[in-house]
């Protein structure tokens, strides 16, 4: 099997699951960075802990680099504006002009998130074009009624409007 | 903020999220071990990679530490009595007992699964109770008109079938 049919099957399992989309968030010299993420995943409830992989060739990795904390903010529903303005691109500061962002812990939070989820880092380990950030959650909240976002063969869906699963 | 509470809002917050299931196998001394996980994410496509979160306490702990091969199975909605079947528990074996399993590159893999992502492990990485297993893809396949498998609040949904999210 050739390097190129890897790549594209890998390529096409990974757009064929549902991707919950996080903002991921940090603070440096005074000023705020955010990146869309997917590849998010929980590690552990003892410490409890999550990891997320960042590009190294992203505009977040340089400011991650060089503080020790970060949030997971998970985005619902009604935070497509941020996802948008996001996934626009700009640098720094203009991808926060949508949203209910406040400072918490000296990182960017936004409060209408589904949920939130403050990191300090505890390890970082480079791998390929990425590195795999672990962190160690300092504060975190959750809010009733969750609707995530999530996005799934090219588009966001509602998944709290997915029928069950019949065995 | 406790330690309790922020446990709390962490479980609550991944219940809420979308979770394909996977099922995450392994071959040591002629015997198959398995386990069903949610903790799998995509790190690079240079190498193609990915990373699975492995609890140290489990059955898959072990086998996997003395080998150096395992395949990420994404579980279709066709796959439910695979995962109910692994979902029961049993050791090794049983778990084996349902579904098309065949063997590739010493691994099990499940020949209907909506995609088989064979990996050979590059890097172990223990944190709290879990070791992040990281695998670089040696092989890789993916089956057209995908259906996967979705584990949300505490139920299986079919997301192909959930409306788009409107802005």
């Amino acid at each position: 099997m050739g390097q190129n049919d890897i790549l594209d099957a890998f390529r096409s399992a990974m757009r064929h699951v549902a991707a919950t989309v996080y903002a991921v968030t940090t603070g440096h010299d005074g000023e705020r960075f955010g990146i869309l993420a997917t590849a998010v995943s929980s590690l552990s409830f003892d410490p409890p802990s999550l990891l997320v992989c960042i590009n190294r060739a992203g505009s977040l990795h340089e400011p991650i680099a060089s503080t020790d904390r970060f949030c997971v903010n998970v985005l619902g529903v009604g935070n497509r504006d941020v996802a948008d303005c996001f996934a626009r691109g700009g640098t720094g500061e203009e991808r926060f002009s949508i949203g209910d962002w406040v400072e918490e812990q000296g990182v960017p939070v936004l409060a209408s998130a589904q949920s939130s989820l403050v990191c300090r880092i505890a390890h970082r380990h480079a791998f390929g074009t990425h590195t795999i950030i672990i962190g160690e959650l300092i504060a975190a909240r959750h809010r009733e009624n969750a609707k995530p976002l999530t996005y799934y063969d090219g588009r966001y869906i509602d998944i709290t409007e997915a029928p069950d699963q019949q065995p």
